[in-house]
């Protein structure tokens, strides 16, 4: 009978003591990415080496090593991190919101308190991140170009909701207002961690709610 | 007779020789920061180590440390050329546009041409400077956050003109609206880095006109 290969190894239910370092494996994984996502933030994605972390986390660098095989796949693992909390602080709120312009105000509301509160220590993670490697081609700058898309993408068609709906203006491009309200969310961010002062504050909440109300039926 | 100080030192003619060696050290000089600013503006400032140029201009470290006695020096010396650029090639092509409206598009014809041209090899400078180093503080990110300033006044103060011209409406505030054009520059270039096709192209160039016609008399 001849030898039969498979690409993966046979699986087998993990020993209790496999179990629990998988899971010890697991915690110690999330507490690296969650210092990462924050060192990222302020000092930017190539800020990420395994030495700058091992020392802010007063770990080894093989320690490290063994969870993240090289700062690439550390970066992508700090950028699917920060999209979770991401997701969970400004696309979760709004669930609840009726479509269209509700859920659309809910959103802008949502994305201004997350940089009011400084969820990430340097502000907006992917307005740094992507900005930081819109110049540098490679697998990250890939994945920062996707998920603004998505980003761009769910704006889009919570604007055509709000069409749908008569809420605003039938000429109305809903891409071009996307962009807009996007394009604007980046700078300001910027401005706000540049003055941090009460009055961009107030300019960017103006600079979105003058963009809305100028198509609002 | 009591000794006199002066915080300058007495000035004297420059010798030929002092002369030549000074020219050559202010070409060298010019040299270093114009391949400063462009890894600057694809890398970022922190990407800026006198070891990292050196190697860039085929120099000894020593060599470039005789011109800059620090990276921040460096960084600062970069901003300056940075901005030298800049006004020759946004602010210059306005002298000779009218005041207030016709000035204003004039502005924001020659800030898009400018990042088509790909003057900086990274897009704007300025925009990639500020989000890199607005969470750091310190002498680099007051600079920046000083640059920054003075382009809002100048966009504030020629929308002002315009105001005063009966050219926009008589409502408009001008420092809102310079910040909503100077964050949507800021974000489209981002953008235009990212994804470098005609569709930003357009909606960058169309986000400008929505904005400056939502206003005119």
């Amino acid at each position: 009978m001849p030898l039969r290969f498979t690409l993966m190894p046979p699986t087998q239910p993990p020993s209790p003591a496999r179990r629990r370092s998988t899971t010890q494996g697991r915690q110690t994984r999330q507490a690296i990415l969650k210092t990462a996502v924050n060192v990222a933030s302020v000092e930017g994605l190539e800020g990420l080496s395994i030495g700058r972390l091992a020392s802010e986390l007063g770990m080894s660098k093989s320690g490290l090593f063994a969870h993240f095989g090289s700062k690439e796949e550390l970066q992508l693992a700090a950028i699917a991190t920060a999209q979770a909390i991401f997701i969970n602080e400004v696309i979760r709120p709004t669930r609840k919101a009726l479509p269209g312009m509700t859920r659309l105000y809910a959103l802008m509301e949502a994305w201004l308190a997350y940089g009011e509160r400084k969820v990430f220590a340097g502000g907006c993670f992917f307005a740094a991140a992507a900005m930081e490697f819109d110049s540098r081609p490679g697998v990250v700058r890939d994945r920062l170009a996707d998920i603004t898309n998505q980003w761009l993408q769910r704006l889009e068609k919570w604007i055509g909701e709000a069409k749908e709906r008569g809420e605003i203006r039938a000429d109305v491009d809903a891409a071009q207002l996307a962009f807009e309200l996007h394009t604007l969310m980046w700078g300001a961010n910027t401005m706000l961690q540049l003055y941090d002062n009460a009055q961009v504050k107030n300019q960017m909440k103006t600079a979105i709610a003058h963009r809305l109300q100028s198509i609002v039926n």
